[in-house]
């Protein structure tokens, strides 16, 4: 069990050390290899992705990602940036398949903003699809406007593109995520309008043909984002492209108000995964030791069950998160009133505890 | 002053009615002109912009727009169905400005999914681009995939463009909204991604020089998402393009709990535009006399004040609207205990009577 450590910028080291000190009191043995990503890995190597990076995170069985991007990397060109990594990783290792559940733990319901009847006991998985889509499509740039009454004037330009066996392939990881739970499956579009996405809904109607058991909708993307925020707990598992999901996930997390306990896996065809947390490495807080580990160390637990088909130690880890919880332990985000708040290093020392 | 009506589908023509009951009483003469569009157009005459409601669009100084699209219509093929009708009508007309207030009434503030504290008093503007971006940009379809690991599959595909006159013109637009605001503006984009919205963002950023008195910041759209439901209250106007703005202002609009209330403007280069409710036609209510006419009634009122430069009905129609509101005059989807339930009809009458 080969795991590639890139822990990142910002807070990215700090939860990243909790997850791996979880890892080491498992009882199982990993082989752990570090190496720097994002803008430390243009501080080391000139580049947010180096070589020897990437070529560890290809000969791993899984990588634990911390988070990147910091306030001096801003004014790289963008090749350089640090989320450049994140988008290369994604792409050169195959991770089409973003499993992004958004939880909300009972004992966290208050720090939703919104209601507690409307979130508190939410758990539903968002699938996007993140290797395809507008993310990559070429043709893009800039160029001469070729057409219509801006003809000559410069453009931006971008293409959306998503190919038959791309779309079969995230269906087949969300009906089968479905399957696994709530057996309802809302596939997000925008078929209304654009032809990538009434394709998107023709096939995924197709794959739903060998999962008979599964109930499946669709809905525009707008009218999801609606319903995001009118009655989350109707959704089971939603599917989507790449940049809907993008939006979505970050919405639906932000529902929760504790986006520091959500963690997420990005899966190749044969469940090598890198896992990270949902949130970013918030410059602004990094090296105080106050940050959330919680969601790293249930991208640890998330890495168990998906790669190494331990879920037996995914629900240990799961489990022992659930018990700090309970024993009021909280990390500064998620504090209130009534409840104990611990640093960084203390909640990481809290749930290896649990585990004992 | 002529203004083509165009009731549409679903509630369509019963808010309709109620708002031009209002425009009658005001004491101003306006020519009014009705046509069928969405549904109403198909069936009346097999399209959903049948040339007739086009042409009288076209000759009108405003168009007061109802809501389109009915369960009927569903299975028709895409170019026929309702949906059509509007963006053919926006394209058409030139109407690339669309403005989307998302206000929380203090009244109503207990209808929000949100907690109070989140969103009562929020006042947010959306200027969504709304004849670019990927809603209309060639080349578009399915074809063969040309390259890549799926070459040869078929493939869906749609063209994201942005021309810089493109950008500047809604740029100026939402600088001037802000100007007479809160003189905040948050472009949205997907700069670190997209070639498009790099560029957009380059271009607004230019634009900004000509408006020194209006701060300017930049946030990535899985952000903004993130950004309506944790803190709404922070934003002030928001410029985005037109697919990032067709999911964020539903969300923003959603955040008030009362998409019943909220109108919207789509305005050309000489402040020519159509108005219309934000939510959609339902449906599921139709005929039945209980949906909200608020949302009609203040498109109308926005018509009045952007394309006929009159302020004073505007803001007559505005407080006779709140004066319903502190009334207690409530429709079904905003009632809550200790408020009157009234019908669309109604509440028409009573912001009638309020006018008096
Ligand atoms: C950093 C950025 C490129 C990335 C994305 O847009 O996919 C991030 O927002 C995410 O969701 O992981
Ligand atoms: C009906 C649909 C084409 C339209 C859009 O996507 O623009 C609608 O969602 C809107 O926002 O007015």
């Amino acid at each position: 069990m080969k795991i590639a450590i890139l822990p990142g910028d910002g807070i990215g080291p700090e939860i990243i050390a909790q997850a791996v000190k979880v890892l080491n009191v498992l009882g199982e043995s990993f082989e752990l290899e570090t190496a720097p990503v994002g803008g430390a890995g243009y501080a080391a190597h000139g580049h947010p992705l180096p070589d020897g990076t990437l070529a560890l995170a290809k000969a791993a069985d899984a990588v634990l990602f911390g988070a990147v991007g910091d306030y001096q990397y801003d004014t790289l060109e963008r090749a350089l940036r640090p989320e450049q990594a994140i988008l290369g990783l994604r792409k050169q290792l195959g991770l089409f398949g973003n499993l992004r559940p958004a939880i909300l733990y009972p004992e966290l319901a208050g720090a939703s903003t919104l209601k507690p009847e409307v979130v508190s006991g939410l758990d539903i998985l968002i699938v996007r699809e993140l290797t395809g889509d507008i993310y990559f499509g070429q043709p893009r740039g800039v160029r001469e406007c070729p057409d219509g009454p801006f003809k000559g004037q410069r453009e931006g330009y971008d293409t959306m593109r998503y190919a038959e066996g791309e779309i079969r392939r995230i269906a087949h990881v969300a009906f089968q995520a479905a399957q696994k739970r709530g057996k309802r499956l809302t596939s997000v579009d925008k078929a209304n309008v654009l032809e990538t996405f009434q394709f998107w809904k023709d096939i995924v109607t197709d794959v739903h043909k060998e999962y008979p058991d599964v109930a499946l909708d669709h809905m525009y993307v707008d009218n999801a984002a609606m319903q995001l925020v009118r009655a989350p707990k109707k959704f089971d598992v939603i599917v989507t492209g790449n940049m809907f999901g993008d939006i979505l996930s970050d919405c639906a997390a932000m529902l929760t108000g504790s986006i520091g306990m959500l963690p997420s896996a990005s899966l190749d065809a044969s469940n090598k995964g890198l896992y990270e947390p949902s949130h970013g490495s918030a410059p602004d807080i990094a090296g105080k030791g106050i940050a959330n580990p919680l969601a790293t160390i249930l991208s640890a637990a998330m890495m168990l069950r998906y790669t190494f088909n331990k879920n037996e130690q995914a629900d240990r880890i799961e489990t022992a998160v659930k018990s700090v919880l309970a024993q009021g332990l909280r990390t500064a985000d998620i504090f209130e009133p009534g409840t104990t708040k611990v640093g960084t290093e203390e909640m990481g020392n809290a749930v290896v505890k649990a585990l004992a």
